[in-house]
């Protein structure tokens, strides 16, 4: 077991099924954590800290249920739930080294939390790390449990609580700011646009709502897929069936991880659904690529109407939060809005992973359990914290140009459409073609074509008037 | 114009704001259709027939709404509303000549159906087709309406009604198989796998409920999407604003929508997302991709689970529906789920097209409009199609292989999990081990390794035991 | 077999190895495309045209290597082959039923081409339709060939034909005109945007430059996967050891399949490779991916710089081929941008389809063979055709605005980096903020700092001089 | 400034062009880091050190280059020289704190190295970190630059050195792997399957050797797409033109560069392509995407075949590295399998996000350049890394089960295709369906059919003349 560790560290000698493992004598992980450390030195991407906090509160939540069925020994029992309370409170995020790039069941994950949870319970009761007495990794930790439920289990109380603690949240700020600037620039007429041609006038109010309602239904979104997430696989066991399992596990597990969490937690009602794919991942998933796609079409929107600030639209001016440019002296750039597009397009990527990953189980097992939480954890991250920094250093601070906007309004030809009730689309269509040819004001087209009066044009093609249907 | 059309051909000249062009006399479209057949040679995937559907649903609402108001005069409007009919029953079909990759709002199919429309209204009150007169493509048919909001709400109309009248239906069907089938194997106990690798019991019927739940959740994902997808953009015109509709024209329209199709149509509360995102393609999108993601799943496990029949696992037989092979005589190949997993792959690449897509809108018009709904809904139907055809051609005709399961079953070492709750997970490790280093049977090593007695082995590993919690 | 087809039909009895079946009397096809068309009611895309041309090549060459290995009666062969150019002619397109949701490894497509092939041949030979004498479609059409081998061969067939007889060519011309347009616009100076903000000048020809870049890598990277797309599997039949076939049948065939099309076609080197997965079409793919990609920025671009008329960057005017509203009375839209974007979106859609299809292959064949070449084929004819149509509706008729684009430069801030090299970035970068604050001019921000003289001004800040590195 | 860093910390005051910026005294970094750490609190991915190092080597190469061409000062020159040296050494790798999500020009990390450069070079002269004299972090460490050349340039040294550097010659590990098992195979004749089905004999070297070409070709793709990840942006500055180089610094760059790297880089020849698109980097991710699928092809094809061990195809034996399961004992897992084909949905969806990234450009400048080379130096790291372990701890020990191996093969009915040849298709049909239904031998079904004699059949049916073509 040399290979194992580095020559001259100090080891503990840890076993498993396969046999010795010595690993270093300061750390709570035990043996097959070790293995994989040894086994898959693959990327740098560690499991993510939402996962061991829920494989923190998979463990406690087990053992209670366990307590309370009577098939866990108090003394135990009281002992993994306290070191499982430091898994959860951060206290030992040292000791989860394993990459996100090892078995597809997160086994070895699974194993790193009941080693860890064990040594720490050891520690407590007898003064040393390590071992499997009087707490087993596996007959105590790991009682009435699978990988293949755990894990499972881990992967949905990490997705729902980053969802409803960091996520909606976010996004709940996000959708406040946009409403307060729709309210903040409702009386501002401005030209809209279509195929990034000057269209019919708008308010600038009415475009941010826009933005707000995207954002608003990207929340109804999330919370429309959280009713799967929120099922939990453990009590499944090994392949759905629940063997080994004491009845009525899964149920004293949901309630106490939804205590746990304060989040409504229940068991899945089809443990072989819930083992066997993570159909509920690849739609919540789903939800944040809605997301993504909205953010970055109102971040697109912002920066393009942020445009300039002499060559291009110019209708807004967001904050300067930094310099721009090495080169350009006095640059400033929408940053912000670079930085949520590249979130988008980071989620729509991790959406792509997750629904290949999700595609690709085999009868009772998904095995591509890591990546795919690794890709909605990160997508959720980003997607909050992407939010609170675009709310907190743009769209907050984002200012109507009125003088550009007033500008660009009254040389709009397509004011124009404001005829068609009264002469009809083929008439009004000449209007604009000639003022555009002959580069003149709509009037001055009109009058001149002999289709309508100067008081007629003055009552009819009112801006203000065209951001509204007809009564 | 005699570029417009083949020389020689009879041919009727109709206008538009850039101008006359010629079109084949005996066809109802007009000018700006026929400028789009000669703009766009590309591919050939013509507008689908939902959508053209949906387009005379909408032009028959609006008609009605409009004569409702009082805006349109009874008569036009009523020839209208009968034209429209034929393009709701199909009548009108060669009508429709254009293909998706066009202008990215759909303005030449608005104006497809507008021009068919009214050239048909008029025959039918003049006896000669095309032309403005007395019905007017754009001041009649298009009254108080735009491409920009016509065009989505065709989209959803289209999308809901595929949604509720094929794909869930069909997804109901095939969970009625699953589920049969789910029944019907309920008594059989099999070996599970985990990994690809031996694991311990459960039923085959308790390996199809995963399946059938799979779908069941697939018909709910797609439901829950579908709140979104009833909200039209009708209403909002040009950019949102409702300009020149009549006040009360989006409500007003979107009864009669509701009216015409049984389906629970609202009007939008927010017309400048309508217009400018596609955020509820996206979504509904995103639970077809979940329901390619489940049924990629299940169609790969039965045929893994029907593989052979000779090599492979040989638990189930499918119906042989075809010669398998040109080359290999009296094979028989699972060719209902390589249809199923190909059109899983499909509207996985669909997501990916509707999300670029989706993302792409540029300030009050999103112009990917054709290519989003094409993908919708293909992937509708072909979902529905494919799960018509797999529930009818295999799922119901498949056979569970008794012999083979049962020989399988009691081959089993995983069945050594049964003795983790009597001798320790690291006891019973050793059992398995030893069977599986010498070929023997699970008892043989138990006893030769002294760990428990033959009435103990007798007692304890009892595969249809092994298939629920324990008590 | 009644159900085979409608009633009151008049039939054909025809069989294959699983029995007899009823085809339509006037049809070549036999019992197993038959079958074909009533178990597999998806959809309703069709076989694409390119790819049973190839199979009509493929027979082709399949007979004459066969007769020239002395092992096809030149009879049956000659008669074979006359068949086979009747496909390839497209005489025989209605004789080609079948939807691309059959079968993964398009043995029912396959089975098509022999049995026309040889009803065709039997035709010619005898004066009746179908059957399987003389001329057998299994022993004689299929002589020495597999499905898997034979259809993955049509695959690449067909794809390397498209790519270099539609594809490549178009592309060519839409280089051409980019180019042109950038010799033509060579002398324009005009000013440079980056983060969509207004950045140092540069001339519009060097703009287009980098489009036409763009196509022309494109155009290398699709030559650049090819090599791998010219290796054709035949030969290696059912598993790819090429059972069955005579010895030195793959190289004669790849010989004959070179002649009839012209390109380089030589058999795969391993044949394992060639049957069990479709690297090479995802690789081709990957290709079109980065053309959809160029395309999207080119065509996304051009429509930002033709964005307005009035109230848009309007540095560029695009064609006017058609009325831009059916509500904006004058508007013109770039519609031909638009088809192109939305090309660019399904192609990468399809990317994603064919890389899923792709990773799923199993052991000896991947069996999502007929979705593979339906995505790349449709992702090459819409690349093609959009590039025909972009470049003839808008590319060759676009025209600079002189007026527009001398005014934007003159007002820009960012000519101040020009200052870079002689008062230093610090100092320049207070002239360009205090222009910006002031709205003034940089000249007078510079003068009243008092940083540098007019005459330095003059001589410094001259935009044509600034699209060049300094000397 | 004082919310710039934590209270009480000891600070020092550095400026930009908006302002002065506390930093931490002890760090490198100046104002511009600073304020990105401050406004992008955004996930927790770094910028890769493979791109920090490659920003070392650019401004090594950018100020020897300059000092060649005369235009920055010798002394400060060779001290921007050494501090960067440091950079690419990683000494000064915790200097570099930014995100990815920060502007999409990669401006912050450009200064980020600008200002550790400067202030390490001035700490070399003056014994002081920080400031501006004598080395100045824009006019000397990015003199004739701009983060607009700069980035992309620092991205295409970091993905072709970790292509080349890692990637390939962990793919060569892995190919020679592989051609080493199918080496070791060549003389084990076994069953081969299509469809999962069983089909005609092959050798187990064959199967490799289909295994060992695609990593082959991957190979060869990842080199195919080199050439234009070689061409180096520098020189273009700020949207192309090259305003503020020196001429001839571009290609005086590109020869540093590649001096310091050995790879061939050389100078882009069109500057506008390499700043505002970055299809070289969604060309490269293709080529990844392409070996994500063929190694998901062949890691799941492996662990099909060592499915088992008594209840799957069982023809091969993987290592056993870890226990596989909490909870069944003495399970062993295809775990490297499971890492590998995790990382290649990652690797597929790192793909879509660089597509969607590289889509996005707009005008002079592409802003998701971070977001596109953290995901292209993911893709490689993973692909690399993941080969190493899957050839040290899957492949090379790989054992054929030669008893199964040999038991499937005869008893496989797909062996009748070698009648074919002798009796026809049909008849061979025939063989095989009697045998298949009444569980029998072919030999006894085909001569109960009386179709040949017991030597024809001994003659006719020997595997091992069926793994190639007849002669």
């Amino acid at each position: 077991m040399s290979d194992m560790t580095a020559a001259g560290q100090d080891v503990r000698i840890e076993t498993d099924s396969l046999g010795e493992v010595a690993v270093p004598a300061h750390v709570h992980w035990g043996a097959q954590t070790q293995r994989s450390i040894v086994n898959f030195p693959i990327g740098g991407e560690k499991m993510p800290p939402a996962l061991v906090r829920a494989l923190g509160i998979q463990k406690l939540a087990a053992a209670k249920a366990n307590m309370k069925l009577g098939v866990l020994d108090t003394k135990l029992g009281e002992a993994i739930v306290a070191a499982a309370r430091e898994v959860i409170d951060g206290t030992l995020a040292d000791q989860f080294p394993l990459v996100v790039w090892q078995t597809g069941s997160g086994t070895q994950s699974n194993m790193n939390a009941n080693e860890v949870i064990a040594s720490r319970a050891n520690e407590m009761l007898t003064g040393n790390k390590g071992g499997k007495s009087p707490v087993h990794p596996n007959d105590h930790c790991n009682m009435g449990q699978s990988s293949n439920d755990t894990f499972p289990t881990a992967m949905h109380i990490a997705a729902a609580s980053e969802a409803l603690d960091h996520l909606i949240p976010a996004l709940q700020k996000l959708h406040g700011a946009l409403d307060a600037k729709a309210q903040e620039f409702a009386d501002i007429v401005k030209i809209g646009r279509t195929h990034l041609q000057d269209a019919t006038p708008m308010t600038l109010g009415q475009e941010f709502s826009g933005y707000a309602k995207q954002v608003e239904y990207g929340i109804t979104r999330v919370r429309a897929a959280l009713p799967r997430v929120l099922e939990l696989a453990q009590g499944g066991t090994a392949v759905g069936t629940g063997i080994n399992a004491k009845v009525g596990f899964d149920v004293a597990f949901a309630a106490e991880a939804a205590a746990e969490t304060g989040h409504a937690f229940v068991t899945a009602p089809n443990k072989f659904e819930a083992l066997a794919a993570h159909d509920a991942m690849v739609e919540i998933s789903g939800a944040l690529n809605v997301l993504a796609v909205s953010l970055m079409k109102i971040a697109n929107d912002i920066r393009l109407l942020g445009s300039g600030p002499r060559s291009g639209l110019g209708e807004l001016s967001l904050p300067a939060n930094e310099p721009g440019s090495s080169i350009m002296p006095g640059k400033v750039n929408p940053t912000q809005c670079e930085a949520m597009t590249m979130v988008a397009a980071q989620v729509m990527g991790n959406h792509m992973t997750v629904t290949v990953a999700g595609s690709h189980g085999h009868l009772e097992l998904n095995v591509f359990k890591p990546v795919i939480i690794y890709n909605v954890l990160q997508s959720m991250k980003l997607l909050g914290d992407a939010s609170h920094a675009f709310t907190d250093n743009c769209v907050v601070g984002i200012e109507a140009n009125m003088d550009r906007i007033t500008q660009l309004l009254n040389e709009s030809l397509m004011l124009v459409t404001a005829l068609n009730p009264h002469i009809g689309y083929d008439n009004a269509a000449k209007i604009a073609k000639k003022a555009h040819a002959e580069g003149t004001t709509l009037k001055a087209a009109a009058l001149a074509l002999g289709l309508l009066t100067e008081e007629q044009f003055a009552e009819w093609v009112v801006p203000a008037d065209m951001i509204r249907p007809r009564d």
